[in-house]
Parts: structure tokens; sequence; C-alpha cells
């Protein structure tokens, strides 16, 4: 089941403002109503607070584990997106943060999901 | 004939503002001039109201159900665009919504029709 | 000879605003210096003006005839790009008019003009 | 050599503004410091001045003929693009204009240069 | 090891404002955590200072060198990123510059680190 | 129902041998076991016979009406291509004959179904 | 785990030889070194065997789920790959049959297994 | 209307076999049906005899000006590639010589016609 | 240096014939002239021997450090892919084996290289 | 003007028959009718003779100032492809050769010339 404990962090390198964007093309999960597997990309993209104020990263290994955990679990696509966003908002506390779910599609729809945090960039809300 | 009685709705499940993007590449009703079936894409875009004010999501497979109740209809495109953002608006009450419909073309020009509901971002309306 | 007395129209069927795309990707005229034939691309965007103003939107048949009496016309791609805006606002009285052409090119050179009417949104300006 | 004097212009058709674009893939000159040929596209975007101010558009052929008069010349990326957009400024008194040289790459890195005159607008500024 | 020492400049030839773009797809460094190599493209863009303030530009094969030099690097895609950043604005110290890296993935997971000095225009703000 | 009376044709232009190819990009016929719509592409291929022994070739608007009359059928991917092939066999009595079905999916899995009359060129059996 | 006893059948509709391709984007199973999940897509191609014969084809339906039974195993790709075409002609015994598997990769290697069974033609032997 | 003497040729430059291939992408003529303007693709591939032999190679400006003689032409598909074909080999009278038509569409289906003439190498018979 | 002991293999799972394909798109080596890096992607095909005769399968992360050995290695593009080739026959003996190298170019000159072992099929020979 | 005296050579490293294959995507020569510029790739691809008969390869640099020799050359696309096959043959000597020349376009025609030395293998002769 979804073990937001696997997520790790490190400190971020930098004060100076940067955005960082993980792009998970792997990412699988059950229907809970059919219960057949949903296949999808997750991309995560956050700007992390500073250095100065104890700003981290996640750590690229242990978001790949936390994503693995999905794959039992029975979640509709709403629901895994706002999850996401707040499992990663409580283990980094960034300055913004944004989820964007794409799913391959069931009967003939694809769907995109996207939940941000903060004051995400308006050059970011488009996509 | 377009029926929106097909379309259910699922309780949102969060207060914070978040966008779902539907889309249906196999969408196809008939041309009330000539007869000839239409083909296009619905692209369906909308931000739930916040769970607290009762705000719902479409269901999937009654989207896809209601998609397909245009088979036979004759309609033109500008119709189907306006009729879907009505239908859709009446059954969610979303914070804001967009139709977009892509049509493969008749004569050598194809077609896309474009509906807003509500205060649409700025980054969807190019597209 | 380009003929915009063969463009015919519809009332909108709306009074919520909408936006109408069309591409005609057979446009062909002729270079009135060489005599050459000219090959291009002709992108139609617009807002019809209000159903309770008389808002119209273009037929789509009529539209193609209009395109086609260019076929024999010796004129410049600066030229005919502001002729079909000023017949298609002349026509519609839209809320805004957009018209894009592109060029195969000639020379090693492509090319791309575009013409507006009214208050085009800003979204719509770069292509 | 670079010619500026062959380039020729035409009175602009329309007071209503308009946006012209030329793309010429076909540019080359040559490294000033290697004597090795440069290859890439440049692109041309600008506003003629409006008719009643005596506007005009580049001619087509003559723009071809002033880009082939670098083939032979030693110079820069950042000084063919800062020359072009002078020489066409001088000739054209553009209400804005914009050039974008793409360079096809050197020692595994690929170039973009963009330089513009006046008031380019925001949507044209990002690529 | 990574040496800022290896680069070098030029006079910027214009007191016009220009946007200079050099994209390198073959960089290498090697992880800090496994040993392996990651593999990645990196993306600098920059508005150099005006010809009256001694604004320079970077020379373009200094820049090869110094990307070459951490292809034996062990140093994480955020540390990459930063450093790149402050490296060059200290050699050409720009109006404004950006360094993105695009990184080919580890895990089925694949990353992009953006980072910004000074007032990058907001149309490059979003890639 | 699929209706092959639909189908006419013309004597074909010439004795020497050619090859012609119909793509229809919007074919639509109902899954007879859910009841849902499937959508595909079908491709056909043929070589008239000699135009000194009757040959013909199938008239391209009574072929699109012909596949036209498959929208309302329920009929599994297999039994269409067999059907289209033997219906345009019967009608032209062709040198040979291809028909490849192209189904946008169902359930994850995307599915073509080829079917051959005659000796079919080597080079057209891979696709 | 794989479980061939979910493979259905049905009469094939035709004495004359055609080919059926299946392609399911979204398989996946478990590295049994590492415990990872891989992803890849696996292809079907094969030719019934004649109906006079019992010639049968496999149901779309249940071959989606006997794919998704390899969800939970840890099976090397080139396992996978023979066991998928051997339960597949145990069922159908087909004139030919050919599974490809397309892995997205480990360790910066993309992998493609192909095994054939019978005489598969020399057009499909390449891919 | 067509006019095979519009076509000039100039001898091969070696006895050695070589293959040309020429691709007109801007080829129109009108349908004799329905008077509205035909759109596609002429390639065109041969093989020159030997100059020893007086073989001829087709001259480019010519080839285009006899393409353009179509232009108000009434004439089906399958007539134009048959016309093409013979009357190049009359012109040339290559070693062999092939003609493919692709045509842009009616009624939402694709068309390509190919036509051979003399001993057309088995890798260019597919496409 | 490049070290083949680093290659290790396990027993093929069938004695059915198939065939593996590895590609690595994260290749560098060193240029021995210049003492730049080259980037490039290598292709690895084979059919490994039967089971019943001993044949064995490369294991994909020995694969992986084998490719990584040559990161520091000065060679010429032509040896590399004559050593991987027989560095990977001599550990495998496989049935036949195909080595290709995609290299990303030098003063704007693109390369491959091909090196066969054994009876490779006609259809793997174009590429 | 041309120059084969610019090619140089280097001992093949293998008795082993490997494909060798340089896309030069940077050629340009002038044509001699109009004197305006054209611009091509150049595709070399040749089988080495066996090291032990003294089989040799062309050096990469020495080729790209071979082509860079055509600049200022007026000649046409037929010589240049039948040129560069009998310089690159005398220099070599090679079991077999294969030169292809792909043209951007003049008049709106693409053209491709492939001129073939020895006993090039039948896959390679489509392209």
């Amino acid at each position: 089941m979804p073990d937001p404990a696997l997520l790790e962090t490190f400190p971020t390198p930098s004060d100076a403002p940067f955005v960082v964007e993980h792009v998970n093309e792997e990412f699988t999960s059950v229907c809970p109503k059919t219960g057949h597997p949903d296949f999808g990309t997750v991309t995560l993209r956050f700007q992390p607070a500073p250095a100065a104020q104890g700003g981290t990263c996640v750590e690229l290994k242990s978001l790949k584990l936390y994503f693995q955990s999905f794959r039992a679990e029975g979640i509709f696509y709403e629901a895994v997106t706002n999850q996401v966003r707040d499992d990663l908002v409580a283990c980094m506390k960034p300055a913004w943060l944004q989820v964007i779910t794409d799913w391959r599609g069931r009967g003939g729809i694809r769907s995109t999901i996207r939940a941000d945090h903060g004051d995400v960039p308006a050059h970011h809300r488009g996509a």
C-alpha cells in the first residue's frame, strides 16, 4: 500500500531558488471498481525551500520505491494525484509543488489530473 | 440521441483545487446536412468545486456512455460543443469547465471548436 | 477570382462566447511575378458575436468554395492574408477574427503571414 | 560579403497591423576562427509600419540574395544575428522586428541567438 | 574535476540586448552514490551585459572544454546545475542567465533541474 | 448492415499492371459482445485485372458508402476483415487484393488483422 | 502467477489464410534478481489454422487476463517471451506464431526478445 | 492540359547504373466528377539507360512545368498515374521507371496509386 | 580499459531458436586523435545456441559494466565495433551475432558501423 | 573545386567483413544553370576490403574536407553523386560502395540520387 515513510530527503545545495522535475513513466496502480491495472506517468515539479531555511530535495531512489508502493493499491486517478501531492509536501515542505498524472486510458478515454500546492508559477499551470 | 441523464458523478476527494482532463479520441456523430458521419476528439477540462461545497467529478464510464449517445445524432460541430459544455456544467457545477472538439475534416478543412464556462485559466485558452 | 459573395453564414448557436478554428491545408493561388503556383495552409480563428446580437458563423462548404476562388488569382502572400481577413470580417462581424497563412516556400524560404481583427486574445497571437 | 544593398521592399498592403515571418533553412557562412563552414536557419519576424506611414515589406527574392551574400564571409554567430537585424531595420523601418538564428552545432553544442528591435510582442520572445 | 578556469569570453558585439542559447547534448558526469555514469543535456541561456558596460559572451570551444571537465566528477544533478550557473555568472556577469539540465533517467525516472540568475524573462521560465 | 450492393466500379485505364491503395481512417462498427463501438482504419490494396480482360477499379464514393454500412453492425475484427476482402474480390475480380484493419484497442490491446487474396507481392505482406 | 488456463479461443471465421496481430503496451512483471518491476510491450502475431482443420483465434479479453497474470511474477525477459509463445501455441495450434517483447530498459539498456513458432514469413522476422 | 512536349532531357553523366528520385509535393488537378481540386504528391523514380546507349535524365525545371500543366485538368487518380508513367517513359526510354501518386483524400479516404515500367527492383515495389 | 572479463552469461531458457536485442544509448569512449569524448548508441543482436548445446545469454548488468569499461579508452569507431563483436562472440558462442554502433557525429558527419558474425538473417543486414 | 587528393585512408582493423556509413548533412554546391546554392545530405556506405588484402577506410576529417571542396563548384545533382562514388572507389578500392544524395529541393521538387559500385547488398538498394 502507498507508504510515504519510504520517502527520504537530502539538504538542498543552494539558497538561490531552483526548480526540480522528476518524471516516472512506469507508474501502475489498480482500478478500485474493476480490479484491472491502471498505467500512467507521474510528473513531480517543485522548488525546494532555501538551504538557509532547512530546505530539502527528495532522494531519487526513495521516490521510486514510494511510487512502487502503489502497485497493488485499488485507488482512483484523482485520489492518487492528491495523495502524492500531500505526501511530498509533508516530507519536503517546498516553496511550491505540482503533481501531474497522465493515464493511458480506459474505454477509449485518456485522462490527466493536476494538483498544485503553494504558488506554482503561471508557466507551469498549463501542463 | 444525446442523453445527459447518463452522466454520473462522485464526490471530489479534496478541498485543495485540482484540474481534471479527459480526452475521448473516439467521438462520432452525423452531419445534419449530408447524413455522413463526422469523427472527432473531445477534450474536457474542469476544476471541481471544493469538497466542502459539495464538489463532484464526472465518473469515467458514464462519460463514455454519454459521448456514445451522440452516435446517431444529426448535429453541427458548434452545437455539439455547446451542448457538451452545458450538460457537464449542469451535472457537476464545477469551478470552471472547458470543452474542445477537434474534427477530422470535410472538404479538406479541419475544424476546432472551444467553449468555456466560468473563469478558465489563461494558460488553457490557447488550445 | 476571389469571390466573397460565395461566403454563407448561419446563426451562432449560443450567447456564451466560444471560439471556432478552420484549417484549410489545400490552398493554392498564383505568384503575380513568376506565374508559378503558390501552395499554403490558411488558418481562420474567430469568436462569433453573441446570438442575441445576431452573431453568425461561416458555413463550412461555402468557406471551401471561397478559398477555391483564389486558384487562378495572381496575388502576393501579404495581400491574400489581408483580403481573407477583410472578407470574413465583412460577412460575419465577429467579436474578433484572425487569419494565418503558411506558405511552402520559394527559393528556400518559408513564410507565414498573420492578420488580426479586433481584440484577439494574447494566447493566439504567437502562432 | 554581406551586402544590404541587395535588399528591396514593396509598400505594405494594409493599414491594419499584421505580422510577417520568413524562415530560411539554407543559411551558410564561415567560422572566422577555423575557416570551416557554419550552417543554420534564420527566422525573420516583423510588423510593417502602416501603409499611411509609408510602411514597407522586404521583397522575398531580394531577401534570399541578401542571405546568400554571407556565403563566403568569416563571421561569428552573434555578429550575423546583430547585422541581419540592423540591415533589415534600416531598410524597412518596421513597427518591430526580430531575428533568430539556429546553428547546427560545432563540437557537440547547438546554438541559438535572438536579437529584437522595438516592442516585440511577449509571445514571440520565447523562441 | 569541474574547472571554471577553462572558460573564456569575448566582448559582446552590440549594445542592443540580445539572447544567446547553447545546448550541449553530450554531458556526462558520475553518480556519487553508485559510481555509475550519468548522461544529460545542458541548456545555457543568457543576455550579455551591454557592450558599453563591458559585456561579454562565453567562447564556444572553451565552454565545451569546461563541460568536459565534469566527465570524471562524482556529483548530484542538483549540484551540477547550481555550479554551472554560478561559474558562468562569475565569468560573464550577464544581464540574466539560466541553466537547465535534462537527465536520461535512473530507475525509470527522468529528471530536469532549472536554475536562474537575475531577471530571467517569464517566457523562459517554463522550460 | 454491411451492403456489398453499394459497391460500384469503373473500367481500369491501362493494360499495364499498377497498384491502388485506399486508406479509410474513419471506420466504425460495434462489438457484438459488449455493444460498445469499435474504431479502426481499413487499408485496401489491389492490382486491377488488365483492361483487355475487363479489369475494374472500385469507385471511391461507393467504397465510402460501403464502409459506412458497417456503422451499426455487431461484428468481430476478424469477421470484418474477411468480409471486406470477400466483397471486394467478388465485385472487382482483381489480379490480387489485400485488406488490413487496424483497431484502436480495447482493454489496453491494439489489434491488426490482414487478409490476402491471390498472389499478393512479398513486399506488401509485412504490413 | 502466469496462468495459461485463462486463455480462451473461438473458431476462426475463414478457410482462407489471414494474419492477426495483438499489441499489449501495458505488460508488467518483476525482475527476479532485484525485485523491481519490469515494464514492456508484448506483440503477438499468428496465422490461425484453417476453419476446416478446426483452427481457432485467441479471445481478446482472455488474452488480457492472461497477460495480467504475470503482474506479480519474478521472471526474466527471455523466459517471459518463450513462455508466452509456448502457452499460445498450445492453446491455438496456429499455422505459425510469433511473440516479440520490448522492455523499457534497466541501467540505460533497452531490450527486445523475439521467439517464433513454425514457418513465420520472412517479412515478419526483422521486427 | 497535360503537355508532355514540355519535358526536356539531358544526357546521363555515367555508364554505371544509378537511380534518380524526384518528389513533387505540390501537384494539383481537378476531380472530373465533382469539379473540386485534388491535391497530391507525385514521386518519380527511374534508372537512366547507360550513356553509351544514349541514356537521358529529365531536366528538373521542365518536369515542374509538365506537372503544372495538369492544374486545370479534370482527371482521375488512376489516369494521372498511368499518363505520367507513359509520358516519361516515352521521353527518356529509361532502364526502368516508377510513378507513385499520394492523394490527400476525399470523403475521409486517402489513396495511393503506383505504376511501374520495366524491371523495377523489388525493394521499390512496396512504396 | 575495455574488459571482456566483466561479461557474465546464463543458460538460454529454450531449445527453440529466439533472438535477443540489447540497445545501449549511453556509450562513450575517447577519440584517439583529438582526446575529445565520443558518444554513441550500441545495438547488440544475437541468437543464442540451443540449450541442448550449452547455449548462453549475456547477463544484462554485466553487459552494462563491460560497455562502461570503454569510458576512458582512446579508440576509433571501427575498432570499438569489431572488438565488441569479438568479445561477445568469445563469451557466448552464439548461433549468430551482430553489433551496430551509431555515433553522434564530429565535424558535421554522423557515422554508423555494423559488424556481423555467422549467418545473420538478411532482414537484419540493412540496419 | 572538388579535390579527391584531400581524401586520406587508414588500414581496416579486421579481416571479418563489416559495413561503414558516414552521413554528411551539411553539403552545399552551386547550381550550374542558375548560380544559386544547392543544399543536400550525402550518405556514404561501404564494406572495406579485408585487412589481409590491404583494405582501407576513409579518414573522417579528410572526408569532411573533401566534401567542403564542392562548396564553390557549379555542378548538377547527378554529377555530384557519380563523382563522389568514383573518387571514393578510387581511393579505397572497397568490396562495395554506395553514395546517396538527398537535395532540399528547387521549384517545389525534392530529389534523391543513388549510385552503387560493386555488389551492394539488396537491403541497401531501397534507400
